[in-house]
């Protein structure tokens, strides 16, 4: 396999660093949870070490894996849910940056929904906040699989869901969080802030008519 | 049609990229949601560029449009609701701001009150906030507007409501956000925090009595 | 009457412009609402200009006036409520500051509650962050006043009520805020956030106990 | 009874400040609520001053005493509530700090439950936040005992209710908040952050599912 190359990697790593910084200030990281990667080329990506504090990210809390999950030039061992990423990057081309984040509200409405019962968004002006959705009109379907501590599996199912359904922009996995993804660290940013806009607001009127 | 002074559009930008930082930090302006503008002179306004982000605006992120919404000496694209805030200017020649946010508050209230129906505020001191409102015993009526992505026919609706009724201080667009207007950015910003306050107001009271 | 002591007057200010940046910026205050008063002597007291951003309170923006209200070595005018402030200096000799401010949650509650009917808080740790309130197992009553724009008639009122019950810390105007008062201006805002906790709390049990 | 060594002191009292700026910035521990420490040796640990302001805790806000509760080389009062930290320090020898914190949700869901019964929190994800806790399959117990101004019997309760739940992390004072412990001072802040997210879920799914 080819080496990298190093200013991708720093770059890279400096995004993630950057965003764990907003999104731990956010409340969406708390209390070491989450995982953060951005893609360096076809065959590599940085990712956030296991188990470090989000809002305190520093060079050494950012690694190099393959798209298989394997740790390159580093004795450090990535985040236990490093295939959830690879497996996106792996599927599309495209995708520069992928955050998973961990807030009260996800995890909350991951839970109340029924099992089987996918999150469906409509009639949201910030709908558009995801590329391919031009109108509030539109529907937005958040698929919600069930928690695990079986990756490679939970990393199978998300693949070929969105294999199939390449047009939908993240996931949610019950009483554990939310996936997203974009083309650059910026993009992938504005689908956090959109999605955990959108669940506040789906919990708020949940509350208003049970 | 004559030139605008170069100083008041710059004194207009500056006063939106600090709106920005300040509407984005509280949570009001997300995902790149929201477009701001302020008037350099009886023809000329300046108003945020389309899609960016609003915590962090830039010399480059503020553009100018004549009131019939054409871009001025600038080769960027203004925001796709730029007629929402031209008419504002035009039927009102005090107006010296217009301020459109996203709130979550703002966009559940919206989504939650019956077709048809405004908003009606009664009995908060905070209603004094908007000039002309002496007592909490006025009545604030906010009309609430279906959401489109056909601009020109609602910037027609908003224009006809706010020359019947030019006492009331904005409006709501149905799961998009507030619209609100004011003689100076100050005072404009002023009207952005009253009517979160009486939203949210309004909300905690309908979750206590449903 | 005696001139007061300039170095008192700027202490008082300074302590009443560092409240208004840490209030404004817990959200109690916004949108130019609120007031807030410190003791310069037995016969005057420092007090906030009406109207003004008290996030961004400045040398300019805090006045004197005497206990009658009367506003003096100035052409300022002070707060509407100015009345409401002196009367519990007039009341009690040890009360050195004096806070209104302005929540979300002080106002729907205070609007929420039957009429004639005050706040009673019994069970909290933090009722002890009032002075002589030495066991959770007490009850502090917070009275509710009705809303007026009449402020002579309403601060006879208030200093009734507390003549009659000088070891309670503060009370709730309908729709409009909250008063509390200390010894020194850490104290007052010690109260002030006592009592933002407690009506937090309050508000939440009422949304799980309906 | 042996000399402390100062540099020990000095670290403690160092961490006991920065975790009252970050927990009192998260508003855990407001009006002066709340009293954190962390070990200095098998008999003495750090602890804060009684009454201080979390949020800006200086030197002299910290002071020192045995396990049994006794100041050394001070002539402050320590936390009326010292013995509830000291026991635990007594039956851990690898806790490094103790954190007490008091919050709105906390004060809550510790009133809002039947008494007798212990707060139980099932599948989710951030479980794993605490030692020993693998997966999200686990259980975790928290206790809530009853308030009272009586520490001494309070503190034999929770020290016998630990002795044989060495593995739960913490625990709720009815009315009063949270005491979490840890290895470090950053675990402790961990297992803080931790059980406000979970207490933040259960309350926000109560209110959906009264």
């Amino acid at each position: 396999m080819p080496l990298f190359d190093i200013t991708r990697y720093a770059q890279a790593a400096e995004s993630i660093i950057d965003a764990g910084r907003f999104l731990y200030g956010r409340g969406w990281s708390p209390a070491t949870s989450s995982n953060y990667s951005a893609r360096i080329d076809a065959g590599h990506i940085a990712i956030t070490v296991s188990g470090r504090h989000k809002g305190e990210l520093g060079a050494g809390d950012v690694m190099v894996v393959d798209l298989s999950g394997q740790a390159v030039q580093s004795q450090c061992r990535s985040s236990a849910e490093t295939r959830l990423h690879t497996v996106l990057y792996e599927l599309f081309p495209d995708v520069g940056a992928v955050l998973h984040t961990h807030s009260v509200n996800a995890t909350v409405l991951s839970r109340i929904l029924p099992p089987q019962q996918s999150l469906q968004l409509q009639g949201y002006e910030l709908q558009k906040a995801f590329p391919g959705h031009d109108t509030h009109e539109d529907t937005l379907v958040v698929p919600v699989f069930d928690n695990t501590q079986d990756i490679p599996q939970l990393a199978e199912q998300t693949k070929q869901w969105f294999r199939d359904h390449p047009d939908q922009p993240g996931y949610l996995i019950r009483g554990h969080g939310l996936y997203t993804w974009g083309r650059t660290m910026a993009d992938c940013l504005r689908h956090v802030e959109a999605f955990e806009f959108l669940f506040e607001c789906e919990l708020a009127t949940m509350r208003l008519r049970p």
